[in-house]
């Protein structure tokens, strides 16, 4: 068989090791043949590849990024280009092929196989907002990263006497913010599926001042924005010059507890540090299994389907269902992690 | 409410998390009491304990080992024990006791439970070898630490031609030597699930040489044994002076793989810097969850139970099928990763 | 005898271990008594504190932070001050007092040792800027993050062929910038002492891309600014309603930067993440070597010190060298480096 | 001008890093060539070389290893070498050749450049205990490894109140035990320097128990020995069959204290994990600023010297000087501090 792999979207922790698993198990195991193709989607649209054999994924198994790169490609163009892929499919004699991206990679998958064209998909997100599967790889290395940086302000913020809000990643959801906030102890976290009351988030902040207490961590999902009409918030966007404004939701709580409680607060944004670099054990362990039950997927001539964990076993689910809704973060995991407000 | 909770057996990063987690929940939320027994069973059956309040637990929940201690107890020794350990428990006005612990700690609860006393149990284990529940806490922090160490020892063995065995945590199972084993990219693992071939290992590890690789790194379960008349294979225990004689698989393979391939071998020991130390971010949730869903158990009166994840979710499961069978790895996860013999 | 310690000014990693050596040299084997002033110069000025015996400072050599808080105090406040605390170093019985502090703070502190007080100075920042000592703890701490943060920002930066413009700590000296630049591989440093060209930096950046490389790393001190006239910049400081604007170093050239070069540009800024947490062992190991010297000069009566890197030993420098001047990077240092600008 | 590079001895983090920054240096700012010999000496002696241009080096700085790869070479295989390196050195038309190494190679650098050959020498010894410059490459990461290690074995030893005797690398000289065990808070050292008296070392640990502690944590270097007399110690070496006995002064302290305190005590042997890996960013600017000084210096014509530190500058000096003693610990270090026996 000849089997083409490609990445798409955002970096995430692991890309690589699902390359790697993909090659070693096609080629190792069932002689196939690899090929690459750079950039995500354009480089099946530009056919514009490489070829992948044992060598070419020596040592990236704990490696950041993609050895293939990445781009964005706009739904429309990728519409415009279902026949152009097919034909480089024939072209190149492939028998599947293996997009592994997040939930415009997916769509795009999907249209695709839509089509009639051989897909397995495989989902990647830092996000974990991805449905019917349990956990994306990324994920637990973006918690890792938020984490460790959380451990690290709590010792600055509790000395000096601050409050520090932290965002982290999460433009839809606040399953980082959770995750994260919930492992550092944080004291309040801030998530975009409940627009937060600023009063109530100053309340709680307060009564820790109140009980003695020298410091607090909020954390707060990038997406997280305050219920209308609460507070003033800027949504950022472009300043008369055009250029970025940087607004963020961290800098403009800082202000604003600062103003309302009286006490130092200053803003950490973490940003793409969240999505780069080595993965976790865990997550390299996650791509892996992704990687190689991708591959028998495409032996079994499953397309239309994307690899989804389910408790601890790898299942092949529809990719029709994985890009339905977004996986938000439910309701009783809130509950459970008083942090959120 | 008044409940106690104690922590038994080996340690495990994360038990400080259940323990904080009890607390918060127990006394922010509840209004409950908590009292902490000191050094496992032992606690409860001399009735040391101590007053456990949210300073108690404060900044503990990244901190590894437990404030509360532990030791082993024999089986026989609460057997004979469990009329005191009611007494105690009517002494104290304890509603319910949450021992965190193994399988030896949740057999113990299981015989305190079918006695009538009011237990919920909370797994513990680095090994991750409890049936009913997907993963414990502290088995993820295990396989991170091991990964590391994985991921040095490969740069190392690369640019010094070696043969390097690592032997991992896992007297029963091998699930840290399969998860460290995938995540590190080992060229061949050995658990005790599967004695392995000492000829098979090396014609594995002779391979990559002749292939033109220069090393290769073989992770070794502590309770990894050769098929019974393959090897000479010396399973410990004292010298002819009493002193312990420091065999061990690592140590033997390396031996033997130098002998037959001709090349150096070395064994790396990780020990017990697997079940120290702050734990993951993933761990730390984990704990935290088993901590809330044990007090809501006793809350409901469901005893004779004890915590366990399935998929995303916290269930309860009776104790008894918890202990039946030790949780090995299936043949499935082999298949997978094709680095295990 | 008896000694009083305080930490002063910003967060720094190895505060603690100061704190915790000074106590285990004092108490352990000078049979002193040591007690802590709450939250820097003010404790001293109000007299608040509490007593440091062994159990005070058992576990925190690992800690970031300082148990005794810190806050900053106006100069001219503690001018008004020499007498008051003349008079609590009486009352209190105290042989001598040990700050712990910035330039700020050893200004302070040679105040007082001026006006008569019994002060050894012990310096910290994790800037690296106080002269004459090699290094201060605290420092390589932070370049130990700023540098995972950058190993991890490069692979994400190359597989999504951006720009990363990544600041960090350092106000007036370039010291943080230049050693995480050099160890993470930065294709660019700014730093304060040079104020940078801006077409230069686009023209080193362009090079890159020009010669078929697909992104760059840009490491800009916090304090670099650009030649005057050169470059719009923004200093910073308050918008109209009163509220901080957030300009920032990294964020203006991220906006120039993809103008000039038309690639994607990104800012991140660390922020306090490198200032917090656990001290690297190089840091626990000066920060302690730092405490000890410190009892041994009050115990020699060597007043108006302060303990000092030199080579491989530590002595004892006059507070009035020490606040002098800032130490700036040497010119040799950006030849050696050649990522500065 | 035309360089050869090699590395020679035991691995060393930071190898990489003086790779890298030689063929910088040489190769972007002289327009040198460089080539790197195989496997160290061999390599020169074999004529078995690469060519190393910018590509070779891109993403090696943070790499554990070399990619060189290295080799032992017996004194006397050298001696006879001596003119074939020669007659290799003009085949190849090399200006000058910079061997990276430690004790051993250095040596053998000494013997080549007092038969007139054109070497530079760069230190490396994760054992710091070459005289002459300050610090060595490698130490930093190797203290650092070691002590996140003790950090971890702490909570454990503390919660399940044993002695934890942790064996660290320094077969001739105690740095990194001393420098762990200082940035860890062990509570007794011993080293090579200064045989133990098993006695002390036992009162030593048995009065924490007598204070009330519960655990305690022995640093042991590798070559940490006893006083003659005092205690049975197996040195090591094959036992009856030819197989390796794997005696060790961590596993025999464990037996003795555990007899002589009738607690329970544990050796942990950390191993290759201390040479392998990523460099600190400590590491990888000592180790950048030694290969960029090394090609200064070859430009200048300063044969038979080494690159050295002296506080913070690197400076030049005899190879000669360099290999005449070990650089042990000094006596006012153990003083100071007080874990060492």
């Amino acid at each position: 068989m000849r089997i083409g792999v490609l990445t798409s979207g955002g970096d995430c922790p692991g890309l690589n090791a699902v390359i790697r698993s993909v090659v070693h198990r096609s080629v190792v195991d069932h002689g196939d043949e690899v090929i690459g193709f750079r950039d995500g989607w354009k480089g099946l649209l530009e056919c514009d590849y490489l070829k992948l054999d044992l060598d070419a994924v020596s040592g990236i198994l704990a490696r950041g990024g993609t050895i293939l790169g990445s781009s964005r490609v706009r739904p429309e163009h990728l519409r415009d280009g279902v026949e152009r892929a097919r034909e480089h499919l024939e072209q190149l004699g492939l028998d599947a092929v293996v997009p592994i991206g997040g939930e415009g990679t997916l769509k795009a998958a999907r249209l695709l196989a839509d089509h009639g064209l051989p897909i397995v998909g495989v989902p990647k997100t830092i996000d974990n907002d991805i449905a019917v599967t349990d956990v994306t790889f990324g994920f637990d290395t973006a918690v890792g990263v938020a984490t460790e940086a959380l451990d690290r302000l709590k010792t600055t913020a509790e000395s000096h006497q601050r409050v520090l809000i932290v965002e982290v990643m999460g433009r839809h959801t606040g399953w980082i913010a959770l995750h994260s906030g919930m492992a550092a102890g944080a004291h309040a976290v801030v998530v975009p599926e409940r627009p937060f009351d600023i009063k109530e988030l100053t309340a709680r902040v307060g009564e820790r001042f109140e009980q003695g207490k020298r410091f607090a961590i909020v954390v707060a999902a990038e997406g997280a924005k305050p219920r209308p009409g609460t507070m003033e918030f800027d949504e950022g966007g472009k300043d008369v010059y055009g250029h970025e404004r940087f607004a963020g939701v961290a800098r403009q709580l800082s202000v604003e507890l600062e103003r309302r409680l009286g006490k130092e607060a200053r803003p950490v944004i973490l940003g793409h540090v969240q999505r780069g670099g080595t993965p976790t054990a865990y997550d390299r362990v996650l791509a892996t299994r992704f990687g190689w039950h991708a591959v028998e997927a495409v032996h079994r001539g499953e397309f239309g389907m994307m690899t989804a964990l389910r408790g601890t076993d790898i299942v092949m689910v529809p990719l029709a269902q994985a890009v339905e809704t977004l996986k938000t973060v439910p309701e009783d995991r809130y509950t459970e992690a008083e942090c959120v407000l």
